[in-house]
């Protein structure tokens, strides 16, 4: 099979950790008998620099032309705290969701087991903990009108929802619990918001279409408190964007392996795949940052862009490997040996 | 002093926790030299019965009239899962908040550490948590326009908020932070939202009329994380209402004593008292119910509502020594003797 492939490395630790990504997905590759053609592009404060935009038209061309994108990470400290700077990375970031058409985000949680002392919580709680959050990506308050009003002494913004756009997020929630362990929770908040009550009323429709799923809804509020609670309580969960912004954040530090979560924003055409982590300026070109994030990003590309199952099942084998022979950068070594970036990437990609 | 008191005992074990607030009120009234008047009156399920609305305008006549509302809990599940139901509970919640215009919610997470161990966090991640939310409740996109458009096909919510809202309760925020450890967290999304553009802009206006205070801005879905990560690194936290929702009950579950928070919302005139646990309808009239958070927003009405420390020192006592001795309900017997809930606040009273 021939992939063809976009490569957003972004900035701070991006190109490090896309370069392990690489070199893994280059050895799958040859191992399957497939060719890979990745084809870079600027993005972030990369491409502000380069060109003065986050996300280039030449950068969405390479995307749209692309079967898959696989993503750093994109920020820089100097557009922190000025969140109403001209132009900023994330910008580019939602600019990108919106012009691919990225309308589910997938953010699986699941612990390792010998990461599970990492944890804030207690191992008894999370053990076993395997949810995937669908989080609606292209819509909801993030898109709607905003501005000012009254002498710039009022703001506002607007979350709009139709029934189409929760159709399809819900009906790739049903699909996906279908493939789990057929059980689907629908955050909102339906007891305040009329948007809420919009995909709640959507997703009870859809119901019939998918008898063997059972179906919970819960409020946002203690989704927040129940996620901390019992996380292994929950399989799939669907969402509006600015609520999975939210949760899925707070989802990710309690399996104690944040720093190894990849995510896949899934489009009608292009799908990209990143890790959950930022670009962590502070590791930047020091070759320390831990690159098994994207590498598990690049598992779920295999599998989810391209249908490779074998193949993504290869690269997750190698990386339990490498963590449980200690081939493991300095963030999980625990006292034990610290690996580079790169030779961390070198050695899954020999292992493969 | 003469405190004249309304009491909203609402529907599931809120009679039931109430009931024992007033009496460790009335014994701590008693010992002081201070004279309650409890003017009881309907709300929640209870009203609706009544007379068919959650909030009727007697029971805000009552309010109106009070120096100070005490407040049991409302809801009942035969208005769960039915969120477009004409008249819920909630909606009694929400109008009681308007109408008294009760525009700062205060929920203190801090722990008690006979209790730490009922976390499910680790303990090291949250010894010292002390930490204060002050919520905006009367604003946002609770109380702005919604509805549905292009034939049902659309729904919105509108998030709105005006330089006064923000100021009013960042006031509230700075003041709070000065009387702890002089430091606030403002939490806002102000990458994506313009109301938190607000929010920042304003809070950041108000800098410099208080210098000594610590100022830090952190978007929403990265407290989500830290909040579990660390929480004791936070102090004074101030945010928007729907953040506010979302968050407060998360911080409620990580110091493993969520039973025995307490809460205030703020008003100009009233002020109003309950604890953040539901009406836990599965306990009501089983006199099992755990009636210490409701005694302890007692306290919180002491000491915020009448500026009588002393007294509700003397009730933080009484519980801490209940607990230390205890004399508490199934859910903290952990295999020792459970005391009904009367019981303890007999035990209560008399010990003051
Ligand atoms: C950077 C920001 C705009 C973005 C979001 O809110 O979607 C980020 O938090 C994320 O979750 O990818
Ligand atoms: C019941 C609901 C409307 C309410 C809210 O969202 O404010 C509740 O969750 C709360 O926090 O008091």
């Amino acid at each position: 099979m021939k992939l063809n492939i976009a490569l957003l490395a972004g900035d701070g630790i991006g190109p490090e950790v896309i370069d392990q990504a690489v070199k893994v997905s280059d050895a799958v590759a040859a191992k399957f008998g497939h060719e890979i053609s990745w084809t870079p592009a600027l993005t972030g404060a990369a491409a502000i620099d380069a060109v003065g935009e986050p996300y280039p038209d030449q950068t969405h061309e390479v995307c749209v032309a692309a079967d898959a994108v696989l993503f750093g990470a994109i920020g820089h400290p100097r557009f922190d705290n000025d969140p109403s700077a001209k132009v900023r990375p994330e910008q580019g970031l939602l600019k990108m969701r919106q012009k691919l058409g990225l309308f589910a985000n997938v953010r699986p949680t699941f612990t390792f087991p010998s990461l599970i002392e990492k944890s804030p919580l207690k191992k008894e709680r999370i053990e076993g903990t395997d949810l995937v959050f669908l989080r609606e990506l292209t819509g909801g308050i993030y898109f709607g009108k905003r501005g000012r009003e009254d002498n710039d002494n009022t703001a506002y913004d607007t979350c709009t929802y139709t029934r189409a756009e929760v159709e399809r997020l819900a009906k790739k929630g049903f699909e996906m619990a279908m493939q789990r362990s057929k059980k689907l929770c629908c955050v909102d908040k339906a007891n305040v918001l009329e948007t809420s009550r919009l995909w709640r009323e959507t997703v009870q429709k859809l119901e019939k279409d998918y008898p063997e799923v059972e179906v919970s809804y819960e409020f946002v509020d203690a989704v927040a408190m129940r996620l901390v609670q019992w996380p292994s309580a929950y399989d799939v969960l669907i969402t509006e964007n600015l609520f999975g912004d939210i949760l899925t954040d707070e989802a990710s530090v309690i399996s104690g392996s944040m720093g190894l979560m990849p995510s896949a924003s899934l489009g009608e055409k292009t799908s990209l795949f990143e890790p959950i982590h930022g670009s962590y300026p502070q590791a930047a070109g020091k070759d320390i940052a831990n690159p098994l994030a994207t590498v598990l990003s690049a598992a779920m590309m295999f599998e989810t862009a391209f249908g490779l199952k074998d193949e993504a099942e290869a690269i997750r084998e190698v990386v339990n490997k490498s963590l449980a022979e200690g081939v493991v950068t300095e963030d999980l070594a625990d006292g034990g040996k610290a690996y580079k970036t790169s030779e961390v990437g070198n050695w899954l990609a020999e292992n493969i």
